[in-house]
């Protein structure tokens, strides 16, 4: 059946930054849509913001594009521009291989919602923007690690 | 800029069906976003149906998946389980390869209008449902045959 019973998955919480970054990602959780759906060439997650949550540490991908819209609320959607609202149904892109990190927060006060959809590869390579860490992704397994390469625990800068 | 300014993008109307068949889309429009936005890998399109409009024929691809999420207003989803509503943020989608031919129609008395993300391949087959029709993409040439690949002018059955 085409339809999505969206009401049947269970928002995840929870993050894989390494160390005291999770921390940074309370109170937001994300419904994957894609799994459910049968889909596998690209993700389709809808986030879900608490007051105050924001979607990731501000990152962009070297190999994936990803594209978002809003669904419900207002996301205030974070750049190398400044900071952009985003009302219902307005639409983001960030191609892959542009180096302009991003990330989304909610700064009103009620829940705010975004459908996410970003490529699959085999492998990839997202830097953050406002910390020494890249991630490179291999089959499913993330490795975080400094930009040099280096281990990273997350716990300091 | 992520942000997509909408109201620039010019809704495209009419259809690229063989014959009289493009005079079903009529009261269908299509704001392509993927181009402007500078995605290459998915594409991703604001339909904008009119009361009584459809997006499309009915059929299924081969090898893209496509994935649709509700903008506005009311869709009714046509697929070989029947009808299905879908109201703003419900979300459908259409593994590659399941023959499960689907299309969209406004049944309401107002505007709808949904987001539809797409693969985007070198090469691709579609096959429609109801008629004796497939058509075969390649490089974004698109040639409607029927299913047995003669010739086919869109205007008998």
């Amino acid at each position: 059946m085409p339809k999505i019973d969206l009401d049947k998955i269970e928002p995840r919480l929870g993050s894989g930054y390494p160390g005291k970054l999770g921390d940074e990602m309370g109170g937001r959780s994300s419904k994957r849509i894609s799994d459910v759906a049968g889909i596998t060439q690209f993700g389709a997650n809808i986030t879900i913001l608490q007051p105050g949550a924001k979607s990731s540490l501000r990152h962009w991908h070297e190999n994936q594009d990803e594209f978002m819209v809003v669904l419900q609320g207002v996301c205030t959607l974070v750049d190398d521009h400044g900071e952009t609202e985003l009302q219902l149904g307005d639409c983001a892109a960030f191609p892959a291989g542009d180096a302009n990190g991003h990330c989304v927060v909610n700064t009103s006060d009620t829940e705010a919602r975004f459908l996410i959809i970003g490529t699959r590869t085999a492998t990839e390579v997202a830097w953050y923007s406002d910390i020494d860490m890249k991630v490179t992704v291999n089959d499913g397994v993330y490795d975080f690690t400094r930009k040099d390469g280096s281990p990273f625990s997350g716990d300091k800068e």
